[in-house]
C-alpha cells in the first residue's frame, strides 16, 4: 500500500500546485474554461496522463466548469501519486 | 425561453428513458463500467452528443462511475432539451 504523506510533506508540496488546496483527505481545484469545448478537451487530456500513471480524479463538470478532487481511496489520504497528478494537472493546464 | 415541462409530460417521458430519476428540477441517472477507460469512452461520445444539441449535462466521474444530472439552467426545470439529451445518452449507452 502507498504511504500516505505527512502534513509537512503535503505543505510543501503545495508551494509548487498553483491553485490547490488541502480539503480533508484530498486536494482539490477549481478550473473554469470559455466553454465546454475547452473544458472537456482538457478532461480528456487529463484523462489519459491519468490511465498512464493509473491513478484517476474524483471529478465534475458543469459547462466550462470542473471541480477536480485527488486522493488514493485504497490508501485513506494523499500519496506521492496525488502529488503527481496534481502536477500533471498543471501541466496540461498551461498547455 | 424554451417552455418548462408539466409533471405529467415529464411522467409520460420518463416511461421510455429507463434508468433516470425525476429529482428536484433535473433527470438524474447513474452509470457504471468495466474500467476508466470505458466510462470515459462513453463521456466523450455523450460530450460530442451534448455540443452538436448546445445542451449540457451537469456530471461526475470517478473511475469507472458517472452520475449524471440534467436540468435546463436558463429555463429554472426541466424541457424538452433535457429528454432529448436524456434519449441521445441511453442511445450511447446503448451502444
Amino acid at each position: 500500500m502507498a504511504v500516505l504523506l505527512t502534513e509537512q510533506e503535503i505543505s510543501e508540496a503545495l508551494g509548487d500546485l498553483a491553485g490547490w488546496k488541502h480539503e480533508g483527505d484530498a486536494l482539490v481545484k477549481e478550473c473554469e474554461f470559455a466553454n465546454f469545448v475547452q473544458a472537456f478537451a482538457f478532461m480528456t487530456r487529463v484523462a489519459m496522463r491519468a490511465e498512464k500513471i493509473d491513478h484517476h480524479p474524483d471529478w465534475s463538470n458543469s459547462y466550462n466548469r470542473i471541480h477536480i478532487s485527488l486522493t488514493s481511496h485504497d490508501a485513506g489520504g494523499l500519496t506521492s501519486k496525488d502529488l503527481a497528478l496534481a502536477a500533471a494537472i498543471n501541466r496540461e493546464l498551461s498547455k
